[in-house]
């Protein structure tokens, strides 16, 4: 038979992701002026380029063909090595063969959805979550259950309740400085979803990008300790090294890590071998330790400049989440206020930031809330967007 | 509900692609003293280790936080410029708009599959076809229709008896040096099936990741020039660069380039940025066109070893492919030859290759074929592997 055209082709997969909301509001963000807290990006100055320059050239002479050549799906053994280390540092005893590479961690989000989701299939997220996860698993055409959360992170009874009426294939959440919120789940609290975890056997994705962004405080234990054998621990080197590299690295156990290589071995067959190596000298080297500190100094320093202002030029009725660390801010004002209503004001303004509503699964919700990033604008832009922004808010309520 | 183990959470997609009866045979590759010709591996000593030392230092020097930043999902410009030359020095007349980078070529298989693909769709192959794509499309549960092929290609009276019985969402094929016969499709061949192609219009994959590794004769013009609004044309800098940078690229009109394109958004939001911009200097510097013949001279004379080899110790009722370029040759004995069944005898001679029935998608053809690569073999060991070989055989006949 003859096709009229190749749009007519499309899989029931594609056409379920191919309409975004959010980047239609994106696209602005690039006009002349604008100061946007809409991003997620780590900010470029804080790439440790000099660093990379040398590790590359350190990693073809050390590694030599095997720096080039076809690799193991599951990643190469010299990074998955070198993170058996970082990791225990971050709490999880785990050894070589339960630690997978993939291309970002975007990718193991893709790959557990293939993995695990027929369609139809329910699957269990924070309301708010992180969007890209649900872009995610969509194609594979889930329906997802949102749990309701508070300050500590999702709360262990609306879990419980739900995981009771419906069967689900597993729970995503971001268990430290959560994007979008900025939360972080509490060590008391990790422990009493672990125990419900525990209890029905459910299947975790605790995604955490932004654990060794912190600013003050005390890193509480991942989720992933309390509940090993449930947890997938998905972690990147997006924030700490380059994003462009695309390595991210996932823990799990024996039967999960093997699914996912499988899945793996078929979409990309591996992930950059090069990359791999720099990353693995990265760590191994004492650049990490050296150089992560550099890239706190920013953020800090960005993030105290937005928390400044934001109680400077805000209304009273407005209040915000106060993070550790991290990249974002999650501001909440009256209920009566919305975020979307005045979008276009703000841009006006010269102005971006992302509307709450978008990151919630249910529409109808969070619309008295937004999204700030303050990792990739500098403390000045940070103070003016924020003035800026007040204004428009103040003219609207 | 409580879920006894994660298993049984697998789905229908995953279900599709969990055994691979080609995996168990190659498992002996790796023993010692093997000659494996079974593989499809470049040879570490083409790879050009220095000039990649070189033009990583470079690009972090030309391109700075670009070569690390997050990245377009279609590719990084200086790329997809450089390649528009390449393209056209292939006969592919196409603009920057046009081409699309991706996580090596299978990646591209992969979001096909996605794109276009619903459980119980038809798609077109070769018969034999390579392996790689079938895996790639199978989590899709798609039916494979397998269209016959002779000396030049897939036949083109075939190809239209076949898409008229059945409604067929695309054809797939490899038009020069073909994995895993060597095969090349005449441009006689490639015009004829360019009618049929267009008079259907039937979205085609060209993959074509052997066309530069030329040993002799003329390259003839892709199948995209002939039939570029229906043809994708897929490629890779594996077998000219490096596999282990994980770099392919495709050409594709405007609709099914932009689906690509958000099927790629979700799976891994962008290709490695730094070896995106070490493939583009790597063409623009000149450092491509004086690197090849060097990868061409290697390979060339291990082919002429194993061509020579198998005139000189193969039966005479076995016949076999003299592609002029590529990595494989496709032997055929005659009709009761059973390529399995010997084979291992002849790893217990310390020889393995590929038995042909592995590149059918219908079960029960090829039974009397085999595959040999000869890229990552020394000529020496080429030559003592055919001989081994043709001692098991004519044990066996």
């Amino acid at each position: 038979m003859k096709n009229k055209n190749f749009n007519q082709l499309r899989s029931k997969s594609i056409r379920k992701i191919e309409k975004s909301a959010i980047a239609e509001i994106l696209r602005v963000i690039n006009q002349p002026g604008m100061i946007s807290l809409a991003g997620g990006l780590p900010a470029p100055e804080t790439f440790p380029t000099k660093i990379i320059e040398k590790l590359a050239s350190l990693v073809i002479k050390k590694y030599d063909s095997l720096a080039l050549q076809y690799g193991p799906t599951e990643g190469l053994p010299p990074l998955r090595l070198a993170l058996v280390s970082f990791l225990k540092e971050k709490g999880i005893e785990t050894s070589f063969e339960n630690i997978g590479i993939v291309s970002g961690s975007q990718q193991l989000l893709d790959l557990v959805g293939r993995v695990f989701i027929d369609p139809g299939d329910y699957i269990a997220v924070e309301a708010p979550t992180y969007i890209g996860a649900v872009d995610a698993f969509s194609p594979y055409q889930p329906r997802f259950l949102e749990i309701n959360t508070d300050e500590d992170g999702i709360i262990p009874s609306d879990l419980e309740k739900k995981i009771k009426q419906k069967k689900v294939k597993f729970l995503y959440l971001v268990s430290t400085f959560q994007n979008p919120t900025g939360r972080t789940m509490s060590e008391k609290r990790r422990k009493e979803v672990a125990e419900v975890i525990k209890k029905f056997n459910l299947l975790t994705i605790e995604d955490d990008p932004y654990g060794s962004l912190r600013y003050r405080g005390k890193s509480p234990l991942p989720l992933q300790v309390f509940a090993p054998k449930q947890t997938v621990y998905l972690s990147t080197f997006s924030k700490i090294l380059s994003p462009g590299l695309r390595i991210g690295f996932y823990v799990a156990s024996k039967d999960v890590f093997s699914l996912i290589n499988i899945a793996k071995q078929t979409t990309d067959l591996h992930t950059n071998s090069f990359s791999q190596l720099i990353a693995a000298e990265y760590l191994t080297s004492g650049d990490f330790k050296s150089h992560l500190p550099k890239i706190i100094e920013v953020y800090k320093k960005r993030q105290t400049a937005m928390l400044d202002a934001l109680e400077k030029y805000f209304p009273k009725n407005f209040s915000w989440t106060k993070p550790e660390g991290g990249m974002f801010i999650w501001v909440e004002g009256p209920k009566n206020f919305d975020s979307e209503k005045i979008y276009w004001q703000a841009v006006e303004e010269k102005v971006a930031y992302v509307p709450g509503q978008y990151f919630f699964v249910k529409k109808g919700q969070g619309k008295n809330t937004f999204r700030l990033n303050f990792t990739n604008v500098s403390e000045e832009k940070i103070t003016e967007a924020i003035k800026r922004l007040a204004k428009v808010i103040k003219k609207n309520i």
